[in-house]
């Protein structure tokens, strides 16, 4: 598949790179279609608080650049964007005025079940929790061992996706997602700013509701609130959104708001 | 410099590699002397359990004899050696049988101030917290960001070394250091059940410390435990001890304690 490094084509990396060494860096994931990467401004605004809180220095401009010549070349797929803090010798310490390292990696878009969007998914509930670090909560950053542990956690491929928690037992995220729930007509998704991933379709959603008059909470989220929801969903940037019609012993419809939302994130996605 | 993957001359890593992709990994800092590995046993015990822990499959006989020979061809210097959970395509899942990718790079020795090891070191309070994360604590991973936001809030070099916190404030350990306190004859040192690194030359001092008959508490150590102590002093397995004499406001002597097991230091790494 084609892969590009600081818009070379490139298939391996250095290994003093700090993304391998430290896992210091950022990535975002970007469905491609048509040769267009969708909801870039998003991901571009993501990476650029990612850059700003971890201290990384990136021209922006030119990772905007160079991301939408990939696309075109790709045409359809998903784009694996990673920007890394540059190369150092060994130790912690950031070499001052190092320029980030821009890789970019094509896939083929992921062949999900039909079923998914269509029928809703069951949620494995991952017993890995998510740690509490309010310096990288948000960013979608290169320290992913939870994710991988709680991934990890089932083979069954009757689960689309797992539930995770953090350490008080609130609900957080998918794995791989975001995720919503409604009550008496409110949207309500977990404050993102102890732990979690604050996805780029989450903010989608977040700025359609609020232009489609639907009142929304950024909130904690007790496990006791998903025993009172109306419908749950899951969403991310590749998918868009999936109804959640199990997690252990409860059950929701694919309700009406989160169909509606449904063909939003579509919208989002083709266009 | 010398560096081998999966034992063959390699200065790159595949980008598909899952300790670029999310920190999917392990590593060992290794100092080698006259061509040999010191503390070699505890390297490959505290590697076994990282391996054991977070499921990644590998022959730890075949990374020590790599590494012997690694050594051997490095003479004088400190081996890195990482291991991570091989490729994958996208997606958090391991792949089901994936031999880990055995990674080892050569640097020279670092050139540390005399100082250090002679006078003492002041440490800077770092404001970066660990995370609790019970999973991850005590291994040497690669997802190491908090390592990195630590040691960049400093970059005066009469620090030579960070103190990290947990977030309810207990003291932990060095950026890339573990701490001990002597108070009262006794040597105390956090418990890393919940967040740290839990480092080779600690666990070599703790088993020393018993054979010497000196007493020992590995515990919660909240501040005020700090103001408390009679000597102070981080260790790790490249440079053996280093006595703290100052952190903040506080202050403390390189006491007969800390002198002592700075000669056992010196002995286990020579050896």
């Amino acid at each position: 598949m084609l892969s590009w490094i600081d818009g070379q084509d490139a298939a391996a990396v250095n290994l003093q790179n700090r993304g391998l060494a430290y896992g210091d860096g950022l990535f975002e994931t970007i469905a491609v279609r048509g040769g267009r990467p969708s909801l870039l401004a998003l991901h571009l605004d993501r990476l650029a608080l990612g850059c700003q809180r971890l201290a990384i220095e990136a021209d922006l401009t030119l990772v905007r650049n160079e991301l939408l010549q990939f696309a075109q070349l790709l045409g359809d797929g998903v784009a694996k964007l990673i920007l890394t803090r540059g190369d150092s010798q060994r130790g912690y310490a950031p070499v001052a005025g190092a320029q980030a390292r821009r890789i970019l990696q094509g896939s083929p878009l992921p062949a999900y079940p039909v079923a998914n969007a269509e029928q809703g998914v069951r949620l494995f509930a991952c017993q890995t929790r998510l740690a509490e670090q309010p310096l990288l909560a948000g960013l979608k950053h290169l320290n992913r061992l939870e994710q991988v542990l709680a991934r990890a956690e089932w083979q069954d491929s009757t689960f689309a996706e797992g539930l995770m928690r953090d350490g008080q037992g609130r609900v957080i995220e998918g794995v791989y997602s975001n995720l919503f729930l409604v009550r008496d007509n409110v949207l309500l998704t977990a404050d993102l700013s102890r732990c979690g991933v604050a996805g780029v379709m989450r903010a989608a959603l977040l700025e359609q509701a609020a232009l489609l008059g639907i009142p929304v909470q950024v909130r904690d989220l007790p496990f006791e609130m998903l025993e009172q929801a109306d419908e749950v969903f899951v969403c991310n940037s590749v998918y868009g959104i999936w109804p959640v019609r199990e997690i252990a012993a409860l059950n929701w419809p694919a309700g009406p708001l989160t169909r509606k939302l449904q063909a939003v994130a579509r919208t989002l996605l083709d266009t």
